[in-house]
């Protein structure tokens, strides 16, 4: 290997030097500050585990993704954690178990062995929050609004927030006795959203009328809240299993076009996204030129059950990095100051002062060469600030 | 495997549920914003990285402690960090090469197949500091100042300090002409501390006599900076070449106890902790009732070589959960609100303002089950904090 080779880094996962680390640090505590202020509650799940517990509830998309090594200690496999939501609804459902609603929130680094799309990282810093215990569609409110204002924090702008429910899917889809072979060809359909496709196929593979009608006119219901009230009732009418998870989609988004009136609503019956896990309301936050959801989330009720407690539960989560890449959020500059280098005892006290006043004050030597905003210098034998003018070029 | 087996955590890997986690994260912007105080610029190193980029400049320790995978894009070894210094050392010297001094702080997960210790973690938070680009005495005392001023800043009471050099070791030996075998013989009796027998062993294996006196004379170079002044005199005039090794400890050791005068400060040449590693003044800090370090660290100018730029090198790190379990550290508890559960904007705009003031509001309903210091309620239609008194049992 020579030397040039050493410092690569694999494809997929990056370094974070100064400035960039500072601003990711201070976004991140701003948007664990908002958490914090809407009651959610900070855990730390272990970023190693038994890759059983790590695997238990998810589908097989976590396993292929997961980082597995064998624990020297145990002789047992471990995962390094892909995704944080599993283990918080373990902690929901044993380590804690709260008696009430459990609302926890969370930000650290997770592994993939391939990342989730070209413009992902392999390290993603993943942040967000879950909510446990909770059936009603106030809880997907509460979800959207902290998921919408942690954007909002992160100055991301013009970001358009998309709504699908795979509980209506799956009502219709029960109702017609669609199989698991016929479901794969289906769900491909869905993906290329051609609806004269699934006309076709549903014409071909579906025997009673209003499922296959059903199926037709789900293939159609993307777009507004306000387009879609028609296509709402026509479906509630072929598939009357459907209505409970239509209306739950209704009342969710007129409540978050009321509350953030600047955000496009975009509703879209196709979307699967997760459907293995996901067992309601999905979403997902865009922006212009940016082909991936910002921050995504859903509802995931069966989760926690292989831990002994199966409690509605939703969240979302969000890579930082990607906030701090798109978001306008700026910290705070520090004033720099630098002091000599010098065992005086009022100097180091001086110092410390400043400091502790919130300045960034360098004990200074020859080979520094920093750009200052201020030197500490004796005037009538007291250290004091000294305002260093920008050099002319 | 059973339900009760899927939680269980694999040995030295732990979880943090709260109120720990928060008070970890309070702690952790605390000691990295007192860092950044001083000047020391946030770095991200990643966590995964090709195998031999990591271990470059390292010793074999780290090899196996470091859980490595393949990846499976390259089809090489990854190796998960296993400590954080080699990675700034190489953003040091490749990445960013500042021209003056360069001062970076971090804070994150490194990964230990075996733990360091029976006390230690296998994933400890590791927060830490590293200095570049100055040899002078004048960055040992800025380095320990600053982690003093860490431990102080976790609240962690009665911490002592040590103070080594393996400077000093390296110019007796190579006046002695020791040899490899010779040296891990000499290595397991110097970790025994046992005097007499370090006496019998040189008179056995060094012949010449200077060499011989200085070896023996080193066993006992343990204590106070008062108590070796005759010592250090008697060791340069054995062996000259040691003579700038210890005129360094005393000049730190003097302006660390001016700073610092409530610090026990103990000097000990016979700590060759990390001597593969380190090439001058090595240092650790203590508590009376925990057998291992709370934060070390010390001089390594040789790791930034592989990367095509060897430069003094000085640092430490402690584990932030330590620092956060034997410290004192209290982050500030917000007061919490409880509101009724409405569609109303008033009151959507009132628990907004109530947030941005730095309260904690939960937008509650009948499952919840939280002691709050406040409700909102509608008083002459106004949305109105109102106390709430805690129930007499």
């Amino acid at each position: 290997m020579t030397l040039a080779d050493r410092w690569l880094l694999p494809d997929g996962i990056e370094e974070v030097l100064p400035p960039g680390a500072q601003q990711i640090e201070h976004l991140r505590r701003r948007l664990l500050d908002l958490m914090d202020g809407w009651g959610y509650d900070l855990v730390m799940p272990p970023v190693l585990e038994y890759l059983d517990a790590l695997l238990t509830g998810t589908g097989k998309d976590l396993d292929l993704r997961t980082f597995k090594v064998t624990d020297q200690i145990s002789g047992r496999m471990l995962g390094l954690s892909a995704d944080t939501t599993p283990q918080v609804a373990r902690i929901d459902a044993h380590s804690l178990a709260p008696q009430g609603i459990g609302r926890f929130c969370y930000c650290r680094t997770v592994f993939h062995t391939r990342a989730r799309s070209l413009l992902a990282s392999r390290t993603p810093t993943q942040i967000g929050a879950e909510l446990f215990g909770e059936a009603g569609a106030e809880a997907d409110v509460e979800m959207l609004g902290l998921m919408l204002s942690l954007l909002a924090a992160s100055a991301v702008e013009n970001v358009h927030l998309d709504i699908g429910n795979v509980g209506v899917y799956r009502a219709i889809a029960e109702q017609a006795g669609v199989t698991t072979v016929q479901q794969a060809e289906l769900f491909d359909l869905l993906k290329l959203k051609c609806a004269s496709d699934i006309d076709a196929w549903a014409e071909r593979e579906i025997a009673d009328s209003d499922s296959r009608a059903a199926l037709q006119l789900l293939a159609r219901l993307q777009g507004t809240l306000d387009n879609l009230e028609v296509g709402f009732g026509k479906l509630t009418a072929l598939v009357p299993a459907a209505a409970g998870e239509l209306e739950h989609i209704r009342v969710v988004a007129s409540q978050i076009l009321a509350r953030f009136p600047a955000v496009p609503l975009y509703i879209d019956l196709t979307e699967l996204r997760g459907y293995q896990y996901h067992t309601g309301l999905v979403f997902g936050a865009y922006v212009p030129g940016y082909g991936d959801a910002i921050a995504q989330g859903g509802r995931y009720d069966e989760t926690g059950k292989a831990f002994g407690r199966a409690r509605p539960a939703r969240g979302f989560s969000a890579d930082l990095r990607v906030l701090a890449r798109l978001g306008n959020f700026v910290p705070e500059r520090k004033p720099l100051v630098l002091a000599p280098t010098s065992d005086d005892a009022a100097l180091w006290q001086q110092v410390n002062e400043l400091r502790q006043q919130g300045m960034r004050v360098i004990s200074c030597r020859e080979q520094d060469t920093q750009q200052a905003d201020y030197s500490l210098q004796t005037i009538n034998g007291q250290w004091q600030l000294v305002s260093v003018q920008p050099v002319q070029d």
